[in-house]
């Protein structure tokens, strides 16, 4: 990733299994990351972009799944992911108030590629989550334009930044600057080696509940710099990738697992703000037209699936971690500002090994 | 309603129960339904804005939820009406690719009359539905735009217009031409007397399903004049309001029922499409801001659900023929035209008493 | 089937579709079903079993999930069945306060097969569904016993009775003599031909709402013989097998359609018990035991899947009609009795045609 | 609590909130607790029964939530107690093979005390949970005999046992002797005082993750006592009770938190077994006969909620520890045995303060 100080380079390693080459969703093979970053006085927001792989998406979809934490959130695209098991668009992520001009976008993206769709073949689920960032930007002055998402779709590649760059410019978390983190896990099983990956957009918690690798970190920042918020809003968007061979329902059952990871680093999933899961497998290419003949497709054994659940709970830990540590401090609307953690773990000399 | 026949001018009453005095979801108490309709050439499309009531909707939200048949559908603003049990903004239909125009436009909207929404309180959460268009309108023109959203809002009144119009004017149900229907029911109760309402926008079936009240005459037209679609795509948007004094849990049960109206119809819930219903009762209003003290409330035993049961599956039963019998002949894109009902019934001399 | 007048007999076809051989659930290869009836005065009631295939279940599970319309019941073993997607065990059906005895003698019977459950692998999920029989049976009792569960799995055969027998045998439907029926029909796809079967336990409705084939048949007999029950108690089992391949959210989509069939003999899902589906594809069996390799398997594309909608509609339908149509009058506990459909439509020389 | 060392008097206070007198699901009034232990060789198992409050619970129902956080369970009622939101019976805990009887003799007794039940009223919804306790328990014999639950019943009180009593005998938590554990917290707001308390039973967890209030203490004890799990079988029954006035979804909004406070104690929710949460409110008693009049009830603002996440997400934590901390080591079934926690912190001079 792009030279930016992480969790691991702090020497802190979360779990017991091995990341990708580079700790990222990114090690999927064929996904890739793009962002849009506005970040001017009271514009802190932006959008980021996770596409699934480089082929057609909606003439290949994936198998795919989304759940739900906390509903309190605007994430569009879950009523179809769930009914039809398969995703066929990239996911958005955007503010919260954005949502909406982020779907037109990815709509118009869509057909671009796809001539036949409202044409000879049916309409297409543009999937778009979303974080609230109103603390830094000032999200009633609806900065996203459909060219910024148009933007960060076509700037996606392996590696990219995290912390507070695209949807994750105006995120606070534990009361300190949040916004994009990832990581990735490597997963072995007697039938051979698969990658999972996750990205997440931070925006929950209060300062004293924040906690690294059992650490109780946000504690002891707390006694030397008291923070903010003594009301947590709560809000995440995890992201989950994997080339391993899943059913939906099996995949289902995985981003359930995420809530373990994000449990450890101090969540207490506070009522005021969408905690939401999507995840796809690459593994299996559903086609859009229907052949002659069955679909076939391979899946684990139910009892295989515990290495993807603690595969995917410390990959949420380390992506939420990573988006906190690579943070920087901005100052946005009102001039509110929230502290970056890698400044305040130097400022009071705090190490989190 | 607006001088147009109807299915009871017909002599067709669905039911035992009757309706009230409009015979329309508008007979809630405050309810009221607005349309903007483009229709022109290969512009057959349009908007259609339900207002649960004539309040601050955000500051004194409505007991609401939905319930998905089929979630092959693009509608948004689910998630949270189902974790929070309310409904905070008026719901928008429309043709599927302009859910995210409809979702930006309707958060302009609500910003507009809530200055404190993203400033000193959380965001909004837009609710619009959508049924595809494609057969009578071009759906990638997009044609809807954001004016078109709040015309049909400032359009709401308690009369309004059914058949091709609105949201439902380039729809196609039982291979005819679809569109909005409506209806309603009066409930007695020890504890008083209520009111079911019922509006749908019809976009589903092939011809020779259509059952009107028992009588197959979809197979009695058929055989006369065979239709175009052979694939049903089964798209329908159920809208269902009460003034009745329910939990969200006790109106995700009536919403459950609307099934059994739309089943006597012909529907075989195919899978092409989403067929959705949303549902919000105005007897209890959530105040957005807490009180010090406990929301009192009240609600009916479970063991008076069974009328409210059957009035919403008359209802629905009843909105979707009223659908049909209003709805006009329209020629739209590729010169494509679906008849109207009532046209075939004259022509043919068909009776459905 | 052995040898009574159903539906068919009575000139009377459902929907478009043929039926299988024996227009039972027993259409779909190695589907088994049995009896074990309990009639003497006030005890009306049994038990039936549904047996997936004949090899060892545990070990070689069915795809299989549940649908709950109406969630007021007592049926066990869901949770698993929706978690992991897979039946284990036959299915029971009895009487609501004899689920615990048919749930603890369907482990009896499993353990005796397995001996490695709960020694060297883990346990066993029983699944066991009920409708409540009170009205003619003296449900209090507890008559049912482990030895009655035992038998009906003995029993199980390709030929089955339908009416007033096993689980069916105290049942009151539409104010009449309910219990078992059941129908099948084939399906033609481009990859080859399946069957749906279906399987009911009918108890629910009230005589004025009896559908038979869009003729409100139950009006014509209410006219003349007035029925006892004003309360529609709503319950019914609907147990779905299938030999399409499919996954376990695909079967899912196909249960949410027996609604359809369901509404179209006159149910309106009233509040008063449960309303549920189970069912089971045998086209792919997941082995209990994992091997070193990933599980192969084929699924049809969710664009074939209207034809198993269809199907199960027409079978579900025709099942419930089937369930009365062969019903006999039972006087059962305090003298309480309801008349036979059969002997009304020839008491009262109805044609159902 | 009766005379037994729990965490408290370790040193470890779990949380910000204080807990109630007993720290105990019994704090919230009306609740007691009582146990059936058959600890006798192979035979380690027992029945653990919640009473939620002395009136008949059948005619005064209590609102009521299940949540499923991994559904590889056998638990009995849940389907009803989410669709009617209310729970009509004690709660049964016991082993995984023995919910047939449990539900069997739960019935009996609910027969018992109310002479309507399958006369003049419906019938009656026993809830039943279970854990698997095969590797101390000879599970396949059939140990639970009806009256154990009488006895349970029967037994429960204000004050009763935890560890390896009751349901809790046979059970293996982070490859230690798990069980029964319970705690309570002291919720205050601006309109009152309420308890939120907590019940579990235990049996999930490999050694080298079990985690005390932060400290890797299974991590150290591993490294001085190798374990013989190598494989998390991961199940957990969770019962919440509270007085705070909430509706149904409220409740099962709070059953969710529950995941953040397992997650702390290090449950990866593996595979394995059933993670299910039922709760129950005691604030609203709903009749069972309906009356002329609408129910009135209140229930706290949302905005209120997260002191009820924190709450159950405390209790739990420490009714988790609670239930190892107390448990005592059993030589069961081919002389299995698992080292209780409290020997072995005191073997090996471990602090967890």
């Amino acid at each position: 990733m792009q030279n930016t100080k992480r969790l691991r380079n702090y020497g802190v390693n979360i779990g017991d299994f091995s990341p990708g080459v580079l700790n990222a969703i990114t090690d999927v093979p064929g996904v890739k990351v793009g962002h849009t970053t506005l970040s001017d006085r009271n514009m802190q927001t932006g959008v980021t972009a996770i596409i699934p792989h480089k082929g057609n998406l909606f003439k290949e979809k994936m198998i795919a799944s989304c759940h739900v934490m906390n509903g309190f959130g605007k994430t569009t695209g879950t009523l179809q992911l769930n009914e039809l098991g398969t995703l066929e668009t990239p996911i958005i992520l955007t503010n919260t108030l954005s949502v909406g001009t982020a779907a037109d976008a990815l709509i118009e993206y869509m057909l671009k590629s796809n001539p036949d769709i409202g044409k000879t073949t049916g309409t297409v689920n543009p999937v778009v989550g979303e974080c609230n960032d109103m603390i830094l930007n000032d999200i009633r002055a609806g900065f996203i334009q459909k060219e910024h998402i148009f933007q960060a779709i076509s700037n996606a590649a392996s590696e990219f930044q995290e912390g507070s760059v695209g949807a994750g410019t105006g995120m606070v978390c534990f009361s300190l600057q949040g916004g994009i983190g990832s990581s990735s896990r490597i997963m072995q099983f007697s039938h051979g080696m698969y990658t999972m990956g996750v990205l997440v957009c931070t925006n929950f918690g209060v300062l004293k509940d924040l906690t690294i690798n059992g650490k109780e970190t946000g504690k002891e920042i707390f006694h030397l710099h008291p923070s903010y918020e003594v009301k947590d809003k709560g809000s995440i968007m995890i992201i989950v990738a994997t080339d391993l061979p899943v059913s939906d329902r099996q995949l289902n059952r995985i981003l359930k697992r995420t809530v373990t990871g994000l449990s450890l680093t101090g969540s207490s999933l506070s009522t005021g703000s969408g905690d939401i899961v999507i995840g796809f497998s690459t593994a299996t290419k559903v086609p859009h037209y229907k052949l002659n003949t069955l679909l076939s497709s391979s899946v684990i054994h139910e009892e295989d699936i515990d290495i993807a659940f603690h595969a995917v709970s410390e990959a949420t830990e380390e992506a939420i971690l990573n988006s906190l540590i690579t943070a920087s401090e901005i100052t946005g609307t009102n001039g509110n500002t929230r502290p970056a953690l890698k400044d305040l773990l130097e400022k009071y000399n705090i190490s989190i090994i």
